[in-house]
């Protein structure tokens, strides 16, 4: 991804939502990343105590929380999302220290962000901002999450190119306001597929890190490049039911769920000995989740040979969430990672 | 709850999974609860600590975990759920301190358990349990996890009466061996729909607690009992679509969802001033979950008063995993409650 970025001559400003782990920002800083996005504040002080100094938080402001703001904005450097004119006047009142600000643009995805359609909101915006003594205004931010729903990579890509057009162009009708914005793009389904960022200045991909059976089946990577697995003990093995009960239920893989020739799946065996995980098992899922229950359904030859006691390993269908349950990590050679303490 | 164990002449045995406080377990000493059900070995460690000392393990044995049986069964009454002769063999081998045994029985919720076609197997159990010097058989059990899916009174209390059937039957056929055995029965919809306890001996529900809006909308409850609410930050609003964003997300309320009307509900919003929370607000829906994001659609009136830096409060639907994730209280007058620590 650092290489890409390089390539395309964009900022590589990863998102750290999905890892959440001082450890393994610390990979990140050997690429010479020194630019971060987070989705909290909590986030960003938990990553600013460790040295990061330049990180946008991607989550339209939170009024509740100016003084954790100011508190940061003391120390490094915050980029902050805003998509309100009332929650920049809000701003102005309390800030302290000076922030960057980037206003959310919305692409198509529809979750937050002002779109094409609201050009007088987004003007008036600007000129809030501009007037503003503490906040510079950086750039448009989009995160085109509709790419989740695309299931081919020609689908992700038209996204890819659709969205980046409506920045571009927010930033065209803008005029001299514009001019000096950069246009800020995210999400690992077009960061993945896109091989050449044209039109655009920052990617902030985040999921990339780990990937996941979600990812796996929209083919936004493959197999080797799925980086995190959940190891889990047998518990109960009924093979009259071609079935094997898990240690490992709702509040250790969410219950996040891909809907597979009409059944809810959520997540895949996969082979595993004492080298770590290797190829995924065909036909072996996870099917069913309660609280801490996980129900593992394979053909008979697999669930012959579980037994209570043993371990086996599972690809989550949606990384960013199982690691926020699982809160730490093992490397395969035992090694420890932290992960994000608070919520 | 426990007037009404008193009246039927059962033993009630809450399950401690819900709300995994020790702050909200001593409410029920005040009610003389002294047995309690958990849902793994570090909540019986949690609580053991806080001086509860006749704890049951309601998951099938993890045989990983033996250490950690051991210093519990050092230190207080623990009760253990098995399935699988193998197990009991090993836990044979492992154990230093007696416990007691539960067998688990599927009486057609088919997640764990022996069921009434495998007398054979509960049988070798029943021997095998015996024999051993450290291992005392204390009685049957079962989760009838069924009636979740039941949606109406009359299903799940016909449930209860086909599940507390089975445990008796098996009961009855394991002749002599099963006179001494008690029969130990759980589930929040149909502790909360049978007004009066046969053929039973122990009830362990636990989400009664809290209850839930899958709860309320399955008529197990009514909206006074609820007793738990997620209050998030209001940072978006969309009077345009009718949407309003909150800071409250997946890995605030897990994605467990009903189906209403075609749509995914993830919580419906509630009146919330400073003495708390009252009456549900019609058709104002939580529809959708990211990461940190959560969408709330209602009514034009309703979105028309919500601004950035406002609070409201959600009804998640499943407060298991909402409590597990949030991992602490707010009670209404500010005093706060542990969750517990560790997984």
């Amino acid at each position: 991804m650092t290489q890409k970025a390089t390539l395309s001559g964009v900022i590589f400003r990863p998102h750290f939502k999905t890892h959440q782990s001082l450890a393994i920002g610390r990979w990140f800083r050997e690429f010479g990343i020194t630019k971060i996005t987070v989705s909290s504040l909590t986030a960003a002080k938990y990553f600013a105590q460790d040295g990061w100094n330049d990180i946008t938080v991607a989550f339209p402001v939170n009024l509740r929380e100016i003084k954790l703001i100011n508190e940061l904005a003391s120390e490094v450097r915050i980029g902050l999302l805003v998509e309100h004119s009332e929650v920049v006047m809000k701003l102005n009142q309390e800030l302290k220290f000076p922030v960057d600000i980037y206003i959310k643009i919305d692409t198509g995805y529809h979750r937050t962000g002002l779109g094409l359609n609201e050009m007088p909101e987004i003007i008036q915006l600007t000129s809030l901002i501009e007037k503003s003594p503490l906040m510079t205004l950086k750039g448009l931010i989009t995160h085109a999450g509709q790419t989740y729903g695309a299931h081919s990579a020609d689908k992700v890509i038209s996204i890819y190119h659709s969205s980046t057009g409506v920045l571009n162009e927010v930033k065209q009708k803008l005029g001299k306001a514009g001019e000096s914005l950069i246009l800020s793009y995210g999400d690992t389904p077009s960061c993945s597929l896109v091989e050449r960022f044209s039109n655009i200045d920052e990617i902030r991909p985040g999921n990339f890190i780990f990937y996941d059976l979600m990812q796996l089946i929209a083919g936004t990577c493959n197999f080797s490049q799925i980086g995190g697995i959940v190891v889990c003990p047998v518990v109960a093995v009924h093979p009259s039911r071609n079935q094997t009960v898990i240690y490992g239920g709702a509040i250790h893989f969410s219950k996040e769920f891909l809907a597979l020739d009409g059944r809810r799946i959520y997540g895949q065996l996969v082979e595993l000995d004492t080298n770590g995980w290797h190829q995924p098992i065909p036909d072996a899922w996870l099917v069913s989740l309660s609280q801490e229950h996980g129900i593992l359904e394979a053909p008979d030859q697999v669930i012959r040979n579980l037994h209570p006691g043993m371990i086996i390993g599972v690809v989550p269908v949606h990384s960013c969430l199982t690691a926020n349950l699982l809160q730490g990590y093992e490397m395969t050679d035992g090694e420890k990672g932290d992960y994000l303490t608070g919520i």
